[in-house]
């Protein structure tokens, strides 16, 4: 693998589009925009409500500056005793920006201004190989709603990771699609795997054609943190260049990534590195090794900025973006006026440099973050190296707790050191567990599941709350749903840990919370 | 008709529930917020981002007041010498609102408080009989998107009115929906037409199920400028109850509804009337005689307040309502925070009260814009009741031009009086054209289209556009897109008008340029 020599140009994929999306049609109204710009024509031909008649004058936002000051125990506001103010106005009210263009309809497209932005920023941090153009979005839950409108047909199935983003795959279920899972390592979606999966493929026996859409939060994902490999990516992409798959990069998470846990560097201090040092530290991007104009990157604001804003970018080959325009003209239309006024005006003034900055601000955080869950592990039980653990075949990590009767250590549960996102995937064993053991005595159709729902309830009685790892199960189909339909390891079930807004003492008492039970079943 | 007795209480109507709305399942995350409410509760479970990460600390907004001057050539901001001044913020930056709710993730449904303002807004102007829920939505676009989605199965057909608004179907065409046009007079679709239709649909003539849906823009008909009478709303509610239809009510023109054109009210200032008087002006919407729960009401704030915040809500019964948020949910969450934080303390400082005086405010602009165009008509055509006119059998007005060779009247067009909206449906007679006549022996498809075609661009030449009629044409399939096949009247097409945002002297200039090319046709 990696081997292969395939067209290194871009090639075309517009096979790819499903029926439905083919049979739309620009709008014919915006035909006659085109005459509009004639000097001193007169339109009696808009459909457009007048400007004079909206009710807002100005808009003036009070901001942060690319490196306010965070601190872990910040209350929100007090940073911001030198507010950046950024004001958007009209008439004689004006303002860095002119206001009316953002509260009128829009084109379906998004604003012209805040695009060219959205692509200074896509060629400085991935440099894409292969021609590509950017349209708005309305958020990336949108922005997947209209790629699976776009490449999937009813009962199609699509490739996902072992675990995977519940409300991605909420929204073609009813559709009557299907998800097949691909395992992963510490590495990611293990290529070897995906590879059996393609070259095995029987439509016949798989009720579907092969699939031709591989979806991967490839940067901390959601729910396992992890991280896909350069090495795999690039096995990845080839392979997607053999059996021509698309390859839809969700990557919300990508400016959230971080260096491996070391324990209590306490105190520290969030110190900005040159823009270009910061982008060498990322991991490339799917979209930079696209030389086949195969990747469709959704990004999104609502990490890096904020989440109201519902506003994000596509990113993909100019048919695509011209067909998923049409989907927006119809479905959506642009993003929020506000919305856009807000993210134009605030990254003009802080300039790309700046928002890179701010980036690694908010990346410097989410850091600190993950170290205190990790540090609240490592306080709360005897953590150890996989190999050196009483589960040497286990992955990463391994939570242990003292046996009473013999003194020696029982693993409770293996987990990943995420180098990016928000999340600590973590895999709980039970076979050390007598009131898992009266369980299996049950015959219930399901009994690591029934032991993971009474810990869950049990940790919440303790006031502590984690969110059950069933809920990332990929959706294979009604008859694949317990652990052993689904073929997943016997006596096991995962949790999601996350650390993106508790504070450091909530985190500790969550963990000592969470430990008490365990001792309870595990001691 | 009108007397059926039909069941006045809610009915059961679950059933019109498509396959794939019925296929939706809520999210499980959306289980455990219930756990997050307990005292002490520490969860770990969250997928938010921090709010203390979003750069944005307070936002100030300059806006008008609900009765401020917006005189006929008003600029934009010059109005706002005593602005409206609304403060929302967070932290050591307080304001009438607090900020972050805004900025984080939704629930899907939409802000509570902004709910409850459109639920109070909906009592006060509507009354609905029946049980309903409110949810916000992005937009009528979506909104229209989201009922088609719960709704209609692929190949349905669905009931227009005969010219429809355009973007409406674009979005349904690709999934293979048709219309089926009901003709129209003065008073809206026609139900006496709509029983004829009901009655005899045939299924297997037909190639689909008797449509059980009814999309309307029943106010200021966008292209028509059409309201439906009262009287014509009770029989066409009626006829929904016996034949189990669900009434789409896309009602955007609602607010802006006038009292039929008088020439040259010149120098009329704006004087709103108590609240409950305008209340009474307004013509009873579906909803409000929906006793059985069938009328699903898109408002939107785009036409009231702006159309860049990408919001506005449904009105429906409660079983609707809840699968419409699922769909929210999976395919595009909230309206953006600042939209909704601008709406909500807009509304929340003018009052319900306040806010129903700027919609006067807005029916007065409007109103005045509609009557610049009449005036520019009579100005420069002779204006007929049809009755009186060379067209005895048209409807409404009929423009005219002299003709040279005898002195008498040739008829050009004949338009409505648009009691509502922003639009003037025009239909031009083509008989007595000796262009035409030339065009008619080239044994062309479509001759009326053609020429047409030839009209418009002939006026795009002389700088004045129109919106050709061809667009609002409803889909009935490619076979039935020409002037024959589509069993309009022969040598005649039409034309719309738009009053919204030209100038009184553009709106003088654009009739006056259209006056000089149909001369030349017709003269």
């Amino acid at each position: 693998m990696g081997s292969i020599n395939h067209q290194s140009g871009p090639v075309d994929l517009s096979h790819h589009i499903n029926s439905k999306s083919k049979a739309r049609h620009p709008s014919p109204l915006k035909e006659i925009i085109k005459f509009m710009g004639y000097d001193g024509m007169v339109s009696l031909a808009g459909g457009l409500p007048h400007p004079a008649l909206f009710p807002l004058e100005q808009v003036k936002f009070n901001c942060l500056t690319p490196s306010a000051s965070l601190s872990n125990d910040r209350k929100v506001g007090s940073a911001a005793a030198d507010p950046l103010s950024l004001t958007i106005g009209r008439g004689s009210f004006p303002g860095d920006l002119e206001l009316t263009q953002f509260l009128q309809y829009g084109s379906g497209s998004g604003n012209r201004q805040l695009i060219e932005i959205c692509k200074e920023l896509t060629e400085r941090v991935h440099a894409p190989p292969s021609k590509y153009d950017c349209l708005l979005h309305i958020g990336n839950t949108n922005a997947w709603a209209k790629v699976v409108g776009l490449l999937c047909e009813d009962n199609d199935m699509v490739i996902v990771e072992e675990f995977t983003y519940p409300s991605a795959q909420a929204l073609w279920i009813p559709l009557g699609i299907k998800a097949v899972p691909v395992s992963a390592d510490a590495e990611g979606i293990q290529s070897k795997k995906l590879r059996d999966l393609l070259v095995n493929w029987d439509a016949r026996s798989r009720g579907a054609k092969r699939p031709t859409v591989l979806y991967l939060v490839s940067v901390g994902s959601n729910p396992t943190g992890v991280t896909i490999s350069s090495q795999r990516r690039r096995e990845i992409y080839d392979l997607c260049v053999e059996f021509d798959l698309i390859i839809v990069e969700d990557d919300p998470y990508y400016f959230l990534q971080y260096p491996g846990y070391e324990p209590s560097s306490e105190n520290a201090v969030f110190q900005p590195k040159a823009t270009e040092e910061f982008l060498k530290t990322l991991i490339p991007s799917f979209l930079s090794m696209d030389t086949q104009g195969r990747v469709i990157r959704l990004d999104s604001f609502s990490k890096t900025v904020f989440p109201g804003l519902r506003m994000g970018y596509f990113i993909t080959n100019p048919v695509f973006i011209e067909r998923l325009l049409r989907a927006s003209e119809v479905e959506t239309q642009d993003p929020a006026g506000l919305s856009e006024a807000f993210v134009l005006s605030l990254l003009s003034r802080w300039g790309i440099d700046g928002y890179l900055t701010w980036l690694q601000n908010l990346q410097f955080q989410y850091q600190t973050r993950r170290n205190w869950l990790l540090d609240a592990f490592y306080a709360n039980f005897t953590v150890l190296p996989a190999a050196n653990s009483p589960l040497p075949k286990a992955q990463g990590l391994v939570a242990c707790v003292e046996n009473k009767a013999d003194g020696g250590l029982r693993p409770v549960f293996s987990f990943g050191d995420p180098e990016a996102g928000m999340f600590v995937w973590s895999k709980f064993y039970f076979q050390d567990v007598e009131r898992f053991s009266e369980i299996e005595k049950e015959s219930l159709e399901d009994p690591e599941q029934a032991f993971a729902d009474e810990l869950w309830k049990a940790w919440a009685t303790e006031l502590v709350l984690l969110t059950p790892g069933s809920y990332y199960h990929p959706w294979q189909g009604a008859d694949k749903v317990s652990t052993k339909a689904r073929g997943a390891e016997p006596r096991t079930a995962h949790f999601r840990f996350s650390f993106a807004t508790p504070s450091e003492e909530q985190i500790h008492t969550g963990v000592k919370r969470m430990r008490k039970v365990i001792a309870k079943y595990w001691g």
